[in-house]
């Protein structure tokens, strides 16, 4: 598979605000590395937990490889893709890592992270880097509480067009943004 | 405030597939009950946890007064609003139950449920009554570990139209469907 090498510029992000891409729920590819290998997954069962310090939680079955290379290295990048790499994010989806050199074989550009060993994915909206914070509940639940501790977000789109899934092979698309600021009361916002 | 009172007609739903309306990151109010008292809380921090049993997590912040009521009944529905609720949304959002009988001022309708006291939301397209799970998280994260012990849903539409929250007033509404199920492999389904 070949793609074009125009990567999107991304900028600075503040890492307290990462639920601005992350709280609408959209599937995302989970990069890691582990002993000079990387790998790539899909990943859609993740929850903001905490703005300061950033936490997110996610649920990475021991089923995948990923798992391991992400409790050994004990960091990952949560990137996000947009409703142009679709058929990316279900083939990545369907090869196991352990086989495949995922970055190669989906014609994706690993981006050296600033704060972690996991590559950034060039061709996705926004890297979010993160360190383990918390393994408490991965023996029982495959439950991996991380902190974003750099994040790295496209300037536009200001709403990209993301991809929820549903299971059974079907996605829902993120569409049009309502803003219904004036009725929050101003400690809501 | 006055609403019609056409309720949805609600089916029953196999409890280990609520990732269909859960996974994608909508919105949700979760209702709960103590000691005769109602109340509705939005929610846009959870993630599906397991199928079987069919497990999701919560973060519930310990300032709402949901927080109290979920933890000492150990019991709470899940209820999935349109973006025909979507003002009752920010207005659930921006109020506070120790103040405000909820189901009377936003004019919604209690449904009892089959399973567990706290009320189903007869407006909302789906009601998920849970069960606490296990609370090892609550005092660290306020975060609940829930088994979906019955579900409610609308047969119609397939996908509503569900709210995502982005933060600062926006939400994000999920609009198409997409099918990419001839590209699954089908274990992956």
């Amino acid at each position: 598979m070949k793609r074009s090498r125009s990567l999107p510029t991304k900028n600075d992000f503040p890492v307290g605000d990462v639920r601005r891409y992350l709280e609408p729920g959209p599937i995302v590819l989970v990069s890691s590395k582990w002993r000079g290998k990387t790998n790539i997954m899909t990943l859609g069962w993740h929850t903001i937990l905490e703005f300061s310090p950033s936490l997110v939680g996610l649920m990475i079955s021991s089923g995948n490889h990923s798992h391991e290379m992400i409790a050994r290295s004990k960091s990952c990048v949560i990137n996000l893709p947009t409703t142009a790499l679709t058929d990316t994010v279900v083939g990545i989806g369907n090869t196991s890592g352990d086989r495949v050199d995922k970055f190669a074989h989906f014609g994706l550009t690993p981006v050296d992270g600033e704060e972690v060993e996991a590559p950034l994915i060039g061709e996705c909206h926004a890297s979010f880097e993160c360190r383990l914070h918390d393994d408490v509940l991965v023996r029982r639940y495959n439950f991996f509480i991380f902190e974003v501790v750099k994040a790295h977000v496209a300037k536009r789109p200001v709403h990209p067009e993301t991809l929820h899934y549903t299971g059974e092979g079907v996605f829902v698309v993120s569409g049009k943004a309502i803003s219904r600021k004036a009725l929050f009361r101003p400690g809501m916002l």
